[in-house]
């Protein structure tokens, strides 16, 4: 053992204590190297990762070849991703983790409207407009009228708050998914009244297919699965005392309401856009086409300790 | 509900029926999608993937902005890619993902020289090496002489197998790490003798941290884990009637022999390199530097049907 000395840092030559390894000690092996400094909520996160990654390893007998399959997969993933597009949400939407982890942080009282995905669209600090304007600002699509109310669990109305509202054309695209179009379409940020109505004038929204031209839709292909999503208008709403909601309205009748790509459908959001001939629309304007009329109330959840605003 | 007729797909309005969904119905709801026509190894895999992924997500109850978190560590793990890179690999290997499957699909018997995980620095078709030459090829570091034998589990030599060597430099870096360098460097293929013997020329392996100026990196610091591997030499060995053998010999003595960050050392695979003074190789050459040599036996595991290779 003449190199010993040489080589070794002081005390640890001849000395490891090198733990078996196999597929099932694997596991403890990984997640002892966890340091006791590290942040304890991060350690907890990866420890977790780790050990159920393993099992379904393990449970499906992941081969070398898969396991390659899988790191090129998730490459194509990233490497699709850029500034108008995320593959990776639209992976934890196509898997339904992404509606696994709004259902269980946003569990509401019953009555209130229930939240639903947020979905990879949205846009910050979308352009004011009074109530009553027309939204579209050229978006393609029949006209439509939405109007409703914003009130707390106790049906008191919810004044002042902040709705955002976005959806797709006609076409099945947001705004944000035509390259080189730098205004916004379809898609607003309004305030409700004292009354906490709130009304607007849009578009029909349509059943749309989400971007399947990458590897989540050759994902989608493979597993016989389609990319479609019923129609439906985004919401977020923002009130003081209020949990904020993030949802849609699903359009009642579209084929795709149990089939939903990214299983964002609730029944409870589900609601008629009623169609009407040619003729004044709500607003007292003359519409010289078909339109649509949409009604539907939003119910927020008190945050607790502002229980003032809430009927007692 | 006039609308109905005119917006619905004919059979279906009003006739949906919407399967309640929270954190723990979506599971079942997203597997139900998978089509009866898929793949069935395919289904298999995305459907037990969902399972555990939802069940960790259950179990930490994962946040929206930690769900968000991920996605963007994801998505810098795909985009640190390229031709030189491949940073998802290495997250396999840093969460033992890797030694995981290397392990469950490289079960060999008693005897056999043990695997372990291949990483991504292995190029096909390295250059042709005579046994003896000095495969440096211009890397840095410290003489080595390498030798030993290829042999069934029965002791047998195995004759004409071929080994792919390779190894990172004195500074930790595999010659694919270096832009713009276009030749091999410690790296080769060999093949054996009549006597199963191989020897070669090349310099000393020395411990490295994995690449970790990148997302996996910044991973690890977080989590108080060190990048670095314990020296080893890679070897992949294929025979006419032999499993394929990809595996590291380590260096006895190394700091990292019970903390490898990619949890590849296995006690088997340790072997001494034994130091000497300059003069006389065991290749009869005159070497002016202090220099190393190792012997190390690898055993291949016979495939079933190749019988007449083993001892009976």
């Amino acid at each position: 053992m003449e190199q010993g000395t040489a080589l070794s840092p002081p005390g640890e030559h001849g000395e490891h204590h090198v733990q078996h390894v196999d597929e099932f000690s694997i596991t403890e092996l990984v997640n002892r190297q966890i340091a006791a400094t590290a942040p304890q909520r991060l350690a907890e996160i990866v420890a977790a990762l780790t050990r159920h990654l393993h099992d379904f390893a393990r449970e499906v007998r992941l081969s070398e070849s898969e396991l390659m399959a899988g790191i090129q997969f998730l490459t194509q993933v990233g490497q699709t991703c850029d500034d108008r597009r995320q593959e990776f949400i639209l992976l934890s939407d196509v898997l339904g983790l992404s509606m696994l982890v709004t259902a269980q942080n946003n569990r509401k009282p019953a009555g209130c409207t229930e939240a639903t995905v947020f979905g990879p669209f949205h846009v910050e600090d979308s352009p004011k407009h009074a109530l009553g304007d027309d939204i579209a600002n050229g978006a393609q699509g029949e006209p439509c009228f939405v109007r409703g109310a914003v009130k707390g669990l106790g049906g008191e109305p919810v004044a002042n708050a902040r709705l955002e509202v976005w959806q797709a054309d006609e076409d099945g695209f947001y705004d944000v998914q035509y390259a080189g179009l730098d205004q916004s379409r379809a898609r607003a940020t309004l305030q409700t009244g004292t009354d906490g109505v709130y009304h607007f004038r849009s578009i029909l929204a349509n059943s749309y297919p989400i971007p399947h031209d990458g590897p989540v839709g050759k994902l989608l292909a493979a597993l016989g699965r389609h990319p479609w999503r019923p129609a439906h208008l985004h919401f977020m709403i923002t009130a003081d005392g209020y949990e904020t909601l993030i949802t849609h309205v699903f359009r009642n009748g579209d084929r795709y309401l149990e089939s939903d790509a990214v299983f964002g459908v609730r029944e409870s959001l589900i609601a008629e856009w009623i169609r009407h001939p040619p003729g004044p629309g709500p607003d007292g304007s003359v519409v010289p086409v078909p339109f649509y009329t949409l009604d539907f109330d939003f119910v927020l959840n008190p945050l607790p300790g502002a229980a003032g605003k809430t009927r007692n």
